[in-house]
């Protein structure tokens, strides 16, 4: 089963856009389960277990399992394994390198963690990028425009062939021959995620930026739907994790979930 | 002490510009350590002792061990601690996301591994790249201009301030106030790493692309050289890991490591 499908199967089966995030602060998970022998994996099984049939998407964020060295990895590996198998994973890494090193991440990815997707840095260019794309189930997520405030230092430049998000977008359904390419748009700019959406126009969407990071969610779900009326993927991390830090924190996450299911579905309507 | 100190130290002790990267491919690795219980540290401590006299930075690159898991790491964190203390690593990792989660990978690097430096990709802006900066004792080489035939898709586009690879090159100057950037040039392109350095005048500067990807050798050190007479860390790997795939494996690559030094040292008299 492609990215794709099992994209759509969880997206249709939950009527749902939301994307989840996990990005485990240890500081921040619930004092009750400080003490299991791996808390971070203790902690985010809990927010899979109570967000699964809402949850279109789930994206581990590496940054915050490598952090923590081999627990780290464990957590990582015990999470993945907690993800029910028809909702797809995928691994944020921002992956970029030269072809020899890209095809080790992208065994990393798919076949050590087994994850379905990966964040990809295009800097380097299609020879960083297609030890990717060969794994055609797989859907490598190039980063067009963040949603940071640097941001507009390198990917607002204005080049001889447009802003360089809008070079990027271009590129990138160029290298999509093999149907395993998304696009990664911060929530932030919902005027540039219509711009990119006019170039891009069939491939799925990552949009981080919703919750903490405070985006417009009206207009990033009426700029960013395709043709078909999906292939967004609206992320949110800290304010599903953390809406509480108390024993009810599972009850809290599904809640923050079900609210961004609903406020996205009534501006999709 | 500093990334920067660490540096000096090591290339002036060895008379050496050679930086031996670490990526280890286990269907390269010699029959005879196959067996080990740790093959991939086995193989790159025989290096590293063979190698410690004349590498003035070791990089040990992260995909090759990722791609391994649980034992991947702990061949890493095995390689590293069996590293001289006072000859610098550099994690070659590509990092950039944002801030929150940049911390996470500066904390990984530093905290973790207890590596010296690390390589970051700034297509993200200042924002993705300050808390590396954070680390002054550290040193976050960002991409300026990769040795792959893509660099030339993203990094050579023409912005309205210059290609981009010398935008990032000015933007590093920037970035450097706290004295913790360095760049990352491909030394297959040495005029283009000649007008970086005319931009760049005191960073160090990594220099991939020797070896198995084939540079010039004289035009590098010749263009790459900071007014000090130093400031470049020429990197080998593959022609100086497989040298041989025999048991004489490790004097292979010491031989091929001592050739490398003295044709840079040859360039630059």
């Amino acid at each position: 089963m492609t990215f794709s499908e099992k994209y759509n199967g969880a997206a249709t089966k939950h009527n749902s856009f939301v994307c989840v995030g996990l990005d485990p602060d240890p500081e921040r998970i619930p004092d009750h389960l400080k003490g299991s022998p791996d808390p971070i994996a203790a902690f985010l099984i809990e927010i899979v277990n109570a967000t699964k049939d809402i949850a279109c998407t789930y994206k581990p964020n590496f940054a915050f399992f490598g952090a923590h060295g081999i627990a780290g990895w464990q957590a990582l590996q015990n999470t993945i394994k907690a993800i029910p198998s028809d909702i797809p994973i995928l691994l944020d890494f921002k992956a970029g390198d030269i072809g020899n090193t890209a095809t080790q991440y992208a065994r990393m990815a798919y076949e050590q963690l087994e994850v379905d997707a990966i964040t990809v840095n295009p800097l380097m260019g299609t020879d960083a990028i297609e030890p990717f794309l060969a794994y055609q189930n797989g859907c490598a997520f190039l980063l067009c425009l963040t949603s940071n405030p640097g941001s507009a230092d390198v990917l607002r430049l204005n080049t001889d062939q447009g802003l360089l998000f809008e070079v990027l977008a271009h590129k990138s359904m160029i290298w999509n021959q093999t149907g395993a390419c998304g696009l990664v748009v911060g929530a932030t700019h919902p005027d540039d995620l219509l711009k990119v959406r006019n170039i891009a126009t069939t491939l799925p969407i990552l949009l981080p930026g919703v919750g903490a990071q405070g985006a417009n969610t009206d207009a990033i779900v009426q700029n960013g739907l395709d043709a078909t009326g999906g292939g967004i993927l609206v992320n949110a991390s800290r304010s599903i994790l953390y809406a509480s830090n108390g024993s009810d924190f599972a009850d809290a996450a599904r809640k923050a979930a079900e609210e961004l299911r609903e406020t996205l579905n009534n501006a999709r309507a």
